[in-house]
């Protein structure tokens, strides 16, 4: 899922979305609900019509942000109270105000109201906001469930915490799997640690997850780490890497990623990835593509987030194929082996 | 004609380009002979396909920018010596060396290398500076004619100069005339005047322009000052005001200019102009517009780069309608009357 935290997917159009088959995007609850603010989005007819894209939308509950972004804040029973990034506003959210953000916004799939706790966290921590968490979640199917338009309503996906701690991950997922619901997340990763930790998160956890229902890895990751996490259960991701480090200038390629400030692509010709059929590889030189970031130039930025996004799409689209053909291990081997990432990312 | 300044119309893609009937845009010579430099450009086959442009391209001659953007400059009969913006490295540009760097860049209309005054400017400076302009023209239609592939050549267009002084704007559009070019501009204006000393300067030189060749006001203007031009004998335009100002939230309509910063577009649904059929007016709220310039976002000012550009091709689209049904006279009125501009603009 490209993820477009304030109402777009940076620098890219819907129209953009589109032709790239983004199946589902992603949008920031928390960013949203301090701007614009609900009252606008409610007033617009909500964000599908806000940001005029009538694909699925996932929305965050709002509770990663709370944690890393806001200021002041204390936490209770009922939720948090924080003081937002922009302009210090003190705001609360709940387990119930998520749900009721994320209804508002129209979101398709709604994702659960969680503390995120911070990387490293001692088992005694992590156990007690794991507890929390869990009541937070039961809390936010009970608002859905207390609502009478029950067949209306959107998918609604748990997550599941517990930090680096295994037997936390476990209970975790047995809870969440218990309440029941549509699918589930594994949360808290990608927060700091280590990436053996972030895998052992995830092999913690998936085994106690259907394998019926969407499984989903959050806010992850590198082209390698999405292979190596499906192999090992996950079905579905978001990450801002593809539009982020675009904005930097650095693109992706199988074969890995590619600092396009470098004085090396100052006269080549070739596409950034060869064969590769995306709108800027198609119609544009990495020497172009050089010169317009250089140049701090936005078409630079937009033609190679078009590319990464694209690549990002792509590659989930053919992990999906090789599965289906059988021999999604041999691919593995081959992709995860031959990806030589650049410093910087 | 958009203009492309480093080999991109600012934030909009080719693609966008050819979609918002665009049927010449603008390159200027200083900042691609600065950056990516000329070797770039021809070792990738011209600023067409560098830039993925397959239509035509109106090159400036980089005299303009060298008086408004380099330091330590030293005029002397051969050309200009400056430093460069960027890294201040040594430079020359002369007639012939900005008539080849033009036929590098592979431009469709070549501007004669002019010197461009400051205003004000006495009569005795004019005069002086005028004569040098006329001389350093000479020596780029020379150029042209002394080399043997005549037929294949760009079209070439003289640029009148004379600051505000009558008799040496009727001076400078006399000679060119019997240097005989393929189209006339005026230039030296826009550079700080008034505009009703910009408006004389244009009628000073168009009675001696012939009419049967284009006539094009340089770096110029907004909406109304353009159906003025127009009324006085201008064919063509080029301006930055339509992506520039996007970029600060203003957007063009035949009203007037819109700052969508203001609060009064926080639950604005409708389009930026009622009726405009643009990507943006057609897909997207004033309040959506107003959330993404507030939020800084890529997507905001691209949208509303592309209204812009999409209100100045239209404009001129119009005019050429109405001249042809006899009603420009009327048009004019109508037009010029009803505009109201934000004072930002």
């Amino acid at each position: 899922m490209p993820v477009g935290t304030q109402g777009t997917v940076k620098a890219v159009s819907p129209r953009e979305l589109h032709e790239l088959n983004a199946q589902v995007i992603l949008g920031n609850t928390y960013h949203l609900f301090v701007r614009p603010g609900l009252e606008v989005i409610r007033r617009l007819g909500g964000l599908h019509r806000f940001m005029g894209w009538d694909g699925p939308i996932l929305t965050d509950s709002g509770g990663f942000q709370v944690f890393s972004l806001s200021k002041l804040r204390r936490i209770t029973e009922e939720g948090v109270h924080f003081q937002n990034h922009l302009d210090g506003a003190a705001c609360f959210i709940g387990p119930e105000t998520s749900m009721e953000i994320q209804q508002v916004l129209g979101s398709d799939i709604v994702m659960a109201f969680d503390e995120c706790p911070p990387h490293p966290c001692t088992h005694e921590a992590a156990a007690k906001s794991l507890e929390l968490t869990l009541r937070w979640e039961r809390r936010s199917l009970d608002w859905w469930a207390a609502r009478n338009d029950a067949g209306e309503r959107p998918l609604l996906f748990g997550i599941v915490q517990g930090s680096s701690h295994e037997d936390l991950r476990v209970r975790s997922a047995q809870e969440l799997v218990a309440m029941g619901w549509d699918g589930y997340a594994v949360g808290g990763v990608s927060v700091g640690e280590p990436e053996p930790e972030m895998m052992k998160a995830v092999e913690y956890a998936v085994p106690h997850l259907p394998e019926d229902r969407p499984r989903y890895a959050m806010g992850l990751g590198t082209p390698p780490q999405m292979v190596e996490l499906v192999a090992r259960g996950i079905d579905m991701f978001d990450c801002v890497l593809p539009t982020r480090v675009a904005r930097n200038g650095t693109a992706f390629t199988a074969a890995g990623t590619l600092n396009l400030k470098n004085a090396c692509f100052t006269l080549d010709e070739g596409p950034i990835e060869a064969g590769c059929d995306c709108y800027a590889c198609a119609n544009f030189s990495r020497a172009y593509l050089r010169h317009l970031v250089k140049a701090e130039e936005i078409l630079g930025l937009r033609l190679i987030s078009l590319h990464n996004l694209h690549f990002y799409i792509g590659l989930m689209a053919k992990v999906r194929e090789v599965i289906e053909q059988g021999c999604f291990d041999e691919f593995r081997r081959e992709f995860v082996g031959g990806y030589k990432p650049h410093k910087d990312v």
